[in-house]
């Protein structure tokens, strides 16, 4: 229920201090603004120092056939659509592999990001560490198929409602009377997570409020009060 | 484009052997027929020795609230509703872990499904092939954010065409003039995996069949034509 490095995560301070060290004499290091994007190269491994980064996933897929004036063929229309597909936060690592129609890309979603890169074999000075990633790669993978079963939900309401409660479950902040996300994201970023949109999810969000699932926290950060709270039916 | 272990994922015959002998003498090692539950624990390591397990989420979460008769209280409703969250094939790992609301569960998706298991520390005798498994849950958590990307698109169709190119792309085999998915799936698995209906999907397959996007392989499998791969586009 932290950005930070969760407990069974901790990682010898020495042994990351040092790869932050090596990262700084390598030029390897660099910190972001809110919102810039953050150019990476498949098979770099981006470990985020501070701040939190933002996955986009883009599918350049689409159903709808172009006809083409000059032949018979058809050929699927081209139209890329993003999609969010979650925050890696400080202390975890991040990897960004193409796999054609599809891209992934990251950006720094607050400011002040740092970001730090590395080669695989970068790690074999530092073996343990490796397996730390690793292992981080394989609870990132466990979170991403409570998403996809969420995603599953028929009705965009319940999709929604089980999106927040995984965001909240993992980057949550305590607050007065529940857990807030500490990013702010916008209902179109919402929207392109779910397969919705964002007057949808505008709508829907109202909904969610009226019922007491979800609350605002300050300006534009969203929270799940402790009776609405999912961890609570388990 | 096989279901059999890929050869950039190829290990070592003997340790894989050597891993199925030990399996076999201490009793972590099952056959299961199709549809069968795998039984499975927190915290254990399984391995697909052949055939192929399906993963399947339920989120008990819903935004419908039911009104207590007894008191004033709003309870969210609970109702499961099951998400086919993928396949692993033989030569594969998986791990179930449960985070309530959320549970998965894992299936033998064809007859003859062997399921090796063993503790995480019983790869102490055999570090290297840790890594190997570490290796392949990164490469599933790399695949499950491309499906994520085609599950963030608006349209149903879209993310009924954009999974089904992933599932081929995985697991195809090649026909004559393209890849097929060597395994069934119902029009309701494949609903409960993109948000939407047995019937909506029934309905959108045809679409497909229509726009030669998708074929028919043999009576009940899927396939998709050379012209139409994703793969010609990127």
């Amino acid at each position: 229920m932290s950005s930070s490095i969760p407990s069974d995560d901790a990682r010898p301070f020495h042994v990351w201090q040092r790869i932050l060290d090596w990262a700084q004499e390598h030029y390897r290091c660099r910190t972001f603004s809110k919102d810039e994007r953050i150019p990476t190269r498949p098979g770099l491994l981006y470990l985020v120092q501070q701040g939190a980064v933002r996955l986009v996933g883009s599918a350049q897929v689409s159903a709808t056939l172009k006809q083409q004036k000059s032949s018979s063929s058809r050929m699927p229309l081209v139209a890329a659509e993003e999609a969010f597909l979650g925050f890696v936060g400080a202390g975890q690592p991040f990897e960004i592999v193409a796999q054609p129609p599809f891209t992934l890309q990251s950006f720094s979603h607050v400011d002040h990001t740092t970001i730090v890169w590395l080669y695989w074999n970068d790690l074999d000075t530092w073996p343990h560490f490796r397996r730390e990633v690793l292992d981080a790669f394989r609870r990132q993978h466990q979170r991403k198929l409570l998403w996809l079963s969420t995603l599953g939900q028929r009705r965009t309401i319940d999709r929604l409602l089980g999106f927040l409660t995984l965001l909240v479950d993992e980057y949550g902040e305590p607050c007065e009377n529940g857990y807030y996300l500490p990013f702010p994201l916008t209902h179109a970023q919402i929207g392109s997570a779910i397969g919705s949109t964002r007057v949808t999810v505008t709508r829907l969000m109202g909904k969610l409020r009226q019922r007491g699932l979800i609350q605002s926290h300050g300006e534009n950060l969203i929270s799940i009060p402790f009776g609405a709270s999912l961890k609570q039916q388990g």
